[in-house]
């Protein structure tokens, strides 16, 4: 296990904790390693329903580690665009887990650990945690896809103000602008993250999973090529074991019980 | 005339009732093809200068119908996909409609009801209306465009979780988050859809056609190409009968009067 | 220097005034070409951090000039599409200037002029300033990039409704939309404009043009194209002189001074 990832369970739901406290969650290679490393396992683990990602210590990730950054400006343009993609491909991991993976925010979400959080399916934050678009303060310009994901929610004069200013955002302002999914009180991120993973890690794993692609996507589609990758969903939807369930419980009136259905193949 | 589908004309405008009372208007094949002719119709129908879209016995409609999906579950690939192509074109048609398409909605607007009320180009909404992205609890996937749709206008944090969890949005969660024109008492839905169709048909027809083209591919378009179809319309625009009119009459300080262009051609 | 437009110096910043107060500052060829060259001087010039866009007379812009337009629909097809890319030059030209260009909004901002505003990188509006999509009043359709600066803050439904009755909005309901960056009391756009602009020319110049250019792509973009522009850029950045002083100056607990480097070249 790394030694900047803390991952544990809590039933259905895996824990993914990072441990750079001294460095308020500064961000690392063996983070980017750590972190790729425990999606993939829980892509491929049934039990697993939901991911949380937090940080310890009362941080959630104060992005770039500055004193790293001084000595990146020596490498050759190729070595640094390598270290970038090693963020980039972090990123990705997010996107491309079949899972749903929720970030838990307290303290500081700053420069690549915002567009971290930003890159998670949902969002629970505390009211005040603080959100930085934070790279222009330094002479840097924002990595990670943190312009594509504020973008997704703020108005272009927003964003641009956000990305030229630096200016933070608290968990409160997140709220009202709409991307946060649970505003809560100091310190209570994680354990209000951990209970709706809980929640949403009953559902049907199969079909979740083509629900987060779908939402991922359309951003990036037109009203053509949406309905299309929706069709294809729901042909295949249509055929599956977690359907019948699904749809034999609502016509006897039960809870459906998708659970039973992880560990088998359709 | 269908049977589930109910046309009747308030002057300029085309009212059309879903007629499925006892199933909260579940949709059918039978609905789908009465849309798409009425409003293939009221297209070529100069008389017709906006049309609204509701459901009868306060339900907007229900979404699919799953005593008939979970037939449709023994159909090969092939026809469930022809089935879903029935869906996916009545919200084409709607999209391709050169007139204005209001929803008005009351009570339930589920799975791809919620779909077919957002593929409108307004929407009226009763404060209690309840729309839900309901597939998930039976195991589906959106269609219909719900998850294009919804994306418009909120986040794709919370576009996760109302797919993820098929949490209900009332009308007036729907108005907050900007997607409803107008937010009136439960049961007012139709007669302010009236009201707001009333007032736009006495519009500009042939501008407000090229208005409405804009506004839905917009999304999908850079500022390059977004440019290039606004000149291509206001280069017609500018040498129609309606902008004489309208010009003369703004430079005379008298209304327009764009009704008598109707009947005659460019 | 233009009649029309009348150009100053506040420190950095340089403040562009639109003087046709008889007309509310109607548009014209002459304003299009003043304009278009005062941007190009001032992406050349380094003592100029960032641009302000007002209007003289207490109207920021009431669009394009209807008696004009008049004339213009007996011009062929070719010579009216000529003068609408005289106004699309002006949309692109405030998009690719490098420093962030800011409009002070009081009065109407109409038509063309509402477009003009929301072309710009930040927008500073007086409460009881008035944004209307004012075409369709006369039978014509939007232009400027109206329908696309719009749909970056607005749903589809609301879209549809500003563009089919050109009802107006105010500075305040603008703010409440997202779109406005400081809400201000009638009459003091210009200064409040001026002040947001000043503190913005304290940052580092090269790294804005970067930050502009990623927060006007990135709604156009994939998350996999932004990836690769953030990584462009970024890898630029982290060689920069600019980087070098931000970092040094913050490892070291001193405020950056960006304004030394404006001069000398990379």
């Amino acid at each position: 296990m790394s030694h900047v990832l803390v991952t544990r369970r809590e039933g259905a739901v895996l824990v993914l904790s990072h441990h750079n406290v001294a460095a308020r969650n500064a961000l690392s290679p063996e983070f980017y390693t750590a972190v790729g490393h425990a999606l993939r396992e829980a892509a491929d683990d049934p039990s697993v329903g939901a991911i949380v990602l937090t940080g310890a210590g009362g941080h959630f990730c104060a992005g770039g580690d500055l004193r790293q950054l001084v000595k990146r400006r020596e490498l050759p343009v190729e070595a640094r665009r390598a270290r970038l993609e090693d963020l980039h491909d972090l990123i990705r991991s997010v996107r491309d887990c079949p899972k749903p993976v929720i970030a838990a925010v307290e303290g500081a979400a700053a420069g690549a650990g915002l567009s971290l959080a930003m890159a998670c399916d949902m969002l629970v934050a505390a009211k005040d945690a603080v959100f930085t678009v934070a790279y222009v303060k330094v002479g840097l310009t924002p990595d990670g896809g943190a312009t594509a994901f504020l973008a997704e929610f703020v108005s272009r004069q927003v964003l641009t103000e956000l990305c030229l200013t630096g200016a933070p955002l608290s968990g409160e302002r997140m709220h009202a602008l709409g991307a946060v999914n649970r505003l809560v009180e100091s310190g209570a991120a994680l354990s209000h993250a951990i209970t709706l993973a809980t929640e949403i890690s009953k559902g049907p794993q199969k079909a979740m999973g083509r629900i987060k692609h779908l939402c991922r996507l359309t951003m990036h589609h037109s009203l053509e090529e949406q309905l299309e990758l929706e069709a294809q969903s729901m042909v295949d939807a249509m055929g599956s074991d977690e359907s019948m369930e699904g749809i034999q419980a609502f016509l006897n009136k039960r809870a459906p019980n998708y659970i039973q259905l992880r560990e088998g193949s359709e």
